[in-house]
Formats: structure tokens, C-alpha cells, sequence
């Protein structure tokens, strides 16, 4: 058995100190800043990223205590499997969300596009690469029930019932 | 001090033994097929993923002994930051790519966009999503320069010695 030893390499922080406070998805609040403050040890290793309009966060979902195999999204009242959603309650807790990046200063970036809550470890950053990671004839899965020419329906983003419900499993 | 508790959730059974075997991205050997298998408790995990065309495979770069906090990338020789680049010797070792899905029969997942060793540890599997993942208006740092209309540019397909040098470095 292979012993795989994670530790943060830093800490976010954000405004949402609550799950209730943080949209389902960083566009959803655009506005929104945060930053990353990243242990000194690491800053030389941001060098270059702020030449990159975008990069993935992988970190740690350290509030969930469980895990669901299977279970309802936000968007949805229909049960999906865990690795087909993108609930904090999976194996291994770890999320990862694509932010916006400002600017970086020292040891901090800070970022826009944020869903994730104050104090959450951080585990990696990756540069978001267009040439790579911006796929073509994508399918969204049960996702395509909620959108309409890239635009998320409304009868969706009006639904606080659903919200709340979703916020409250998280 | 948060502890950080992640064990693999499976495996990653690919055609390549070695390093010196596989592409720097899996697109460029966008025919080879790998497969996950799964620990049989995740396989209802999976339910629905077979909708979606692509997934986020994270996985641990479990050869990679070392954290390299600056590194040249393949594609040319300039020094980065780690956070600027997809190097393996990262902190934390986290891999991740996004993969093309084929099909899904029990625990194993077939797909292709093959980038990993075989036997490489699974962390994660997450849905990718069009609406979400997709930006645009992106900028894609220093690999801007070896890319246009969206295609590499063929002095950087054609280095061998690179290539080499980059494998063996990895």
C-alpha cells in the first residue's frame, strides 16, 4: 500500500465564512475577491502565473465530515453518483475550482471566481492552459437540462428552495 | 494543524511503463485507450458519469520523489515557477488531467487522453463541465509562444533532444 502524505501549502481567504454565504459556482459572484497566502517556501514557485489569465486551486473541502456515494446536486432533485457531481462530500475531499487570477504579490495571489470558504487548505496550483484544458463537443451530462445557448435557465438560478436545501447537504 | 487523510480510491491501468512512453499531453496520442478500476465500495459513484463526455482524473505522480520549486517545462528552456508549469515534482505530487470518456462497465472506467504511468494511484474522478470549465478569454502564459491558431507550432513537436532532456528530468 502506497502511503500518500498531503500537507497545505497554504491557506485561502475568502468572505465566505459559511457554506450559506458561497455561490454554487465562483462566476456566479464575479465580483468577489480573494487570495491565497501561500507558505514562504513556496513563493518562488509562483514565478511566471501571473503571466496566465486563469488557474486551477486544488485544495482541501476540510469542513465535510462525511461522504455520500450518491447524491443530489444544487441544480437538480435527482440522486447521481458522487463522481458525477461535484459535492464537497467525496472521497478524499478535495475540490478544485478554476479562479481568475489579479494579481500576485509576494506570497499572495489574489483571485476572483470564488466558491470556497475562509481558512481552506490548499493543496496545489496549476496554470490553467487554453490549449489544453478549453475542450471541444463537450457534454455536460445531466447539466444540459439547465442550460440553454450557454446561459444557465432561470426557473434554476430563481430556485432559493433548492438552494438552501443543496447548502444545507453540503 | 488539519490532517490531511487521502488514500487511492483505485488505479489507473495505462500502456505506459515508463516515462520516455508517454506524451506530454494526452491529446497527442489521442487514440490510446486506458482504464480505471475503481475499489468495487466507489463503483455507485459512477452512476450518470457516462453522460458526460470528459472527466477530471486527479491521481498522485506516485514516481516522483522529489519537489522541484522551479523547473524548465518540455516546451522550452526557461526556468518557471512550479505553480507555472504541470510538472510531476510538484508539492503534494497531485496529477490531473482531463480525459475523453468511452464507457463505463462496473468499476472500470475506459478513456482516452492517456498521460499517465500505468498502475498510477487514483485520487478523484470529476465530471467535467462545459459551462463551468470552458473559459474564455484566456491566456496561457509562456506557452502562448509556442502555440498559434491554436496549434503547436512544428519546431516544438519536431525537438527531440527537448523532449529527452524534459523525460528525463520528469
Amino acid at each position: 500500500m502506497i502511503n500518500i502524505d498531503i500537507k497545505p501549502i497554504g491557506k485561502i481567504k475568502t468572505p465566505y465564512k459559511t457554506f450559506e454565504d458561497i455561490p454554487i459556482q465562483g462566476k456566479f459572484k464575479e465580483n468577489v475577491e480573494a487570495y491565497i497566502e501561500l507558505k514562504k517556501e513556496y513563493e518562488p514557485g509562483l514565478k511566471d502565473l501571473d503571466k496566465f489569465s486563469h488557474a486551477y486551486l486544488l485544495y482541501y473541502f476540510h469542513k465535510s465530515g462525511r461522504v455520500t456515494i450518491q447524491g443530489k446536486p444544487y441544480l437538480e432533485n435527482v440522486i447521481h453518483g458522487v463522481f458525477a457531481i461535484r459535492s464537497p462530500h467525496r472521497p478524499n475531499h478535495i475540490g478544485m475550482s478554476i479562479v481568475k487570477i489579479k494579481k500576485i504579490v509576494g506570497n499572495k495571489l489574489f483571485f476572483t471566481g470564488v466558491d470556497m470558504l475562509d481558512g481552506t487548505p490548499l493543496l496545489d496550483i496549476k496554470p490553467y492552459v487554453g490549449y489544453f484544458d478549453n475542450k471541444e463537443n463537450v457534454i455536460s451530462g445531466w447539466l444540459e437540462n439547465h442550460f440553454k445557448n450557454g446561459k444557465m435557465l432561470d426557473k434554476v438560478t430563481v430556485n432559493t428552495k433548492d438552494v438552501k436545501e443543496y447548502k444545507n447537504n453540503r
